[in-house]
């Protein structure tokens, strides 16, 4: 592993089984197209896992969770502990991605990458501890070189972990109390956009809950504006460590060669700083929905990226990734499964 | 059953049990209204089922096929010969609708209320021999008032049938070359709307054939002008023997107490008869997408429809409500499985 290994090429699309799939969705008894996102899909999933008929058996799915620093500015509705409790309720199979991935039979990993109670021990959770929750980065970077690079790193274990189990699609997810906060600062400050415009309810502010929060960004943007064209140290200053563990995981997919199903507005912000740093992990990214949170909108076009699902959802967690699975596996199956016009002995349409 | 059994009143929604699955959604371990759409969904089938947790293990998809006169004036990109053909397609296995019932373990239903070969006898399709396609309705009535009621009675014993299976929700898909124009002119004039808004490329016209087949829509609306005042008689003037069998599995559905997934344009405008004919009806309906065929948005704005899924699908045969199924079943599973706030010692937002 070289010590900047986020920078180490991406496994490359596999061109000819792309081609290969192509045709034969043309010649499914279906009118051309008719199928629409479900084709392009099952399409790009051929072409990533290098097989003309590809399947989504084995999905991994994995929870980055850590404290923010900047919760101290008063920007989340909910109390600081949330984020240990919601722990417990991932391993004990109660919070929404714990049924998810239980419907899904998806393997479910939850990472804690560090929160306000250090001493916080679940069966089940892999403690990593890197710091009691991130600084508070209106005052100074949310953390330090060496925590960033080990929370990119805590990412890549997990791909690796995941792809020595055989999976065939990588879900990150998150919980953060304030982790909207982080990620509009860290889309505000990459994609040099008013913080109006990327600033939004999170889990349930209120108009002036809104307006402050952006005040606290504004703030925070102005402390760390010498850095701005550093993608890397930006993520540093203004991230969270679920939000590098996933800038690091996306990264090792695309240079592992296992396809992401990225979720809501921190998992986008997380995919822009990975592509930002490695442009060609960009065709490894699948999107399952667009939230409810203001700015995701504006990040997804930012990426060309069209999610499947739109359901005002505003959780986290991966549960609205995951809730795209099912399409995802059903287009590998009517693109794996369906008759061609040949095989059927139905007439296509007049020349 | 009345002579005129779909005007019958259809099944009242448990609000009991609604205000009960409302108070549920509250106390799950989520921010309040965070998963959206789906909890919508969770609620409005608790009330349709009348408990508390609603399930959707049995689902039923019947497939009404029939073929269209209309054809005869060149409005279809396929031959007239594709809606047999497709039948047996249907049944063995390698339709799109096929592959996504497999998948689902949905039972499948295919009934050919008539077509252009009325020899055809397939092995596992209901041929109920209505006519050979219905007339050409740019000359008179596409189907009798015999035909139709014959047709309306179809859709409601397949109703019968998959409440006698203990089906909790049921799905309508048709099949018919022809049949985005009868559903354009049904639309039309039911909602006097111009023919330019409703009209599109059904299965892949070009633009030369979008703007014949609107042509060809006026002069059968100026046909049969006198009677738009009239729903039933609309139907039977303008739609198709599919169109006619899904009205009537759907006040059948709304009378039985079972509860609909909509597909396209074609079932949309279906459900549009439907609740024209017995508004009551409207409450048992849910949707499955929005459809690429440009008038499906207009139609279900009129229904106040808003569909859970969106993916530029064309196809028919029943298969975008069948992709929405798997949402469907995930919201239940959410709203029944999450802890509460109180089971899982979470902390809720701070008052």
């Amino acid at each position: 592993m070289s010590p900047t290994w986020w920078l180490d090429p991406c496994k490359t699309v596999n061109a000819d089984i792309v081609a290969q799939a192509t045709e034969r969705q043309q010649q499914l008894t279906k009118p051309a197209g008719s199928l629409g996102r479900l084709e392009t899909v099952a399409v790009q999933l051929a072409g990533l896992q290098g097989q003309v008929k590809p399947t989504l058996r084995q999905i991994w799915i994995a929870i980055f969770a850590g404290d923010h620093g900047v919760v101290a500015e008063g920007v989340s509705a909910y109390p600081q502990e949330v984020t240990g409790q919601m722990l417990l309720n991932f391993v004990s199979g109660g919070a929404a991605i714990s049924v998810l991935a239980r419907q899904l039979g998806a393997q479910l990993e939850v990472v804690d990458l560090g929160t306000v109670n250090p001493a916080l021990s679940l069966a089940g959770v892999r403690h990593l501890n890197l710091g009691a929750g991130t600084a508070n980065f209106v005052h100074g970077a949310a953390m330090t070189q060496a925590q960033g690079e080990l929370a990119l790193q805590a990412g890549r274990d997990s791909v690796f972990r995941a792809k020595a189990a055989g999976m065939q699609l990588f879900i990150g997810g998150e919980m953060g109390i304030g982790n909207t906060t982080a990620a509009s600062a860290l889309a505000c400050a990459l994609l040099d956009c008013p913080v109006a415009h990327l600033t939004g309810p999170g889990t349930g502010l209120n108009a002036a809950g809104v307006s402050h929060k952006a005040q606290v960004i504004e703030r925070a943007l102005a402390r760390h504006a010498a850095q701005r064209g550093d993608a890397l140290q930006t993520l540093f200053n203004l991230g969270g460590f679920e939000i590098a563990a996933l800038v690091g995981a996306y990264l090792a997919c695309a240079q592992e060669g296992v396809a992401v199903l990225v979720d809501g507005f921190i998992c986008t912000v997380a995919a822009l700083v990975a592509v930002r740093l490695n442009p060609a992990c960009r065709a490894w990214l699948l999107f399952g929905h667009r939230g409810a949170e203001p700015g995701h909108r504006h990040v997804l076009e930012t990426l060309n990226a069209e999610p499947l699902l739109e359901l005002d959802l505003r959780l986290g967690e991966g549960s609205g990734a995951a809730l795209a699975v099912p399409l995802l596996r059903l287009a590998c199956d009517l693109h794996g499964q369906m008759a061609t016009f040949a095989e059927a002995a139905v007439a296509d349409r007049q020349a």
